[in-house]
């Protein structure tokens, strides 16, 4: 099987990277970049085109790792419609490629991808679907070769998914950066917050989100939350949001009481 | 040094055991709840008490891990006014002893607790602020037993520490709470989210929140955001959440380009 790369970012570097070491056939990486084109080329030891007319037209797979927009004008482009065209994203239906390819899927690795940091491919979930039981047998093959979990989805439980992901990642991500610039304010460096940061991970490999919650919400503590919110006066987007999620917590324990 | 424990909830049954471990001597507990008093008390193979009077006297130090209302009211007992009187909460000034004790601190653990999770207290990092230098280095010299990262944090830098903890601990995991349902919702397992979850909180070991962030709100792609919020289109309060974090994150990367 010879598997073209359209597409040269984090997800496409990742994932290319994870075929290759495990004995799959890369044999082009195609980006309208030069250099992010020349850069997975080149780690990949494969020849690059930044002219999607010449983009290799006898390979087997092609994996569309680019962002939403990139992905509607490429799927016009008439090349190789007999081989196995495959988008990486969580919000786009299978459908995009209806009427122009036969035959098509969806692989959708969950997880954030950065290239400064490295991740072990095989714990990644891999969500597949695909356009007949043919193309779906060859995407589980390939998805086994880089992964252990291995999931079948329709698109909408794919873009429920990745909803779920912009919660549990991105918004995350976010609470730690006001972490951040709360404890900076108080003259302590970030690395106080970093074991309190772990543990709330690691809590819900074995507890749920329910039973592992602490804080003064939780509690309906009104005294800690008034200090709070007074601490938050002169900020106050941040202000707002400490007290709508603490609304929302305190609802859900109420609720249950 | 003998000890007393005034609580007998998370905080206190993870520190006295800590401390015990370590070999302190813990001498008694109180809480008004028989039930918490007697199951500690147990664990540590110490009497215990329900009643105020019958708190031993003649103790070297005395913790008060107990509710910020509750500790309003203990500190008004006028026993054993020459011993340490230290309270473990984040949003309480020390000065709540002044004028009823002599020596008194405050002993801060960042950390989660619940009582159904271990946690290495080696690993918390713990925060003190004392009435004297004496006090102090007694305090320093207890916090050394049980922990490897010790700071001294005046009031002000205690509460704000403690607001960073609601956003990086309890605000995400509410977000895991939102995710969680979510997925549920797409028929699929929690199972399927914790890569991400664990990666998330990894990456930030490693990389700045800023650095880390990844997602649809960072790279306004507003075609994403609009899917996602027309999946939430029947959940308005998690709707305006989702488009509240997006518009943080996105203000926060247009200011940086």
């Amino acid at each position: 099987m010879k598997i073209v790369f359209i597409g040269a970012g984090n997800l496409a570097t990742h994932l290319s990277l994870a075929l290759q070491q495990m004995g799959e056939q890369i044999v082009q990486v195609y980006s309208r970049t030069k250099t992010s084109a020349s850069e997975l080329a080149a780690l990949l030891s494969v020849p690059y085109t930044t002219s999607t007319d010449k983009i290799i037209a006898d390979a087997d797979v092609y994996f569309y790792t680019v962002s939403d927009d990139a992905l509607e004008s490429l799927v016009q482009l008439p090349f190789a419609t007999n081989a196995i065209h495959v988008h990486t994203a969580g919000s786009v239906s299978m459908d995009i490629f209806q009427g122009k390819k036969k035959n098509f899927g969806v692989f959708y690795p969950l997880q954030t991808f950065s290239k400064a940091k490295q991740v072990n491919f095989n714990k990644i979930p891999l969500f597949i679907e695909a356009s007949s039981p043919e193309v779906e047998t060859e995407l589980f093959r390939l998805a086994h070769v880089v992964s252990e979990q291995v999931y079948r989805t329709n698109s909408e439980q794919r873009l429920k998914l990745h909803v779920s992901a912009v919660f549990a990642c991105n918004f995350v991500n976010h609470m730690y950066q006001i972490a951040f610039e709360m404890v900076k304010s108080a003259d302590l460096p970030f690395e106080v917050l970093k074991p309190l940061i772990l543990e709330t991970a690691e809590k819900v490999m074995h507890l749920s989100p329910e039973q592992a919650q602490t804080g003064p919400a939780k509690r309906n503590d009104q005294g800690v939350i008034n200090k709070h919110l007074e601490v938050l006066v002169e900020l106050p987007a941040l202000k707002q949001l400490y007290q709508d999620l603490s609304d929302m917590i305190l609802n859900q324990y109420l609720h249950q009481s």
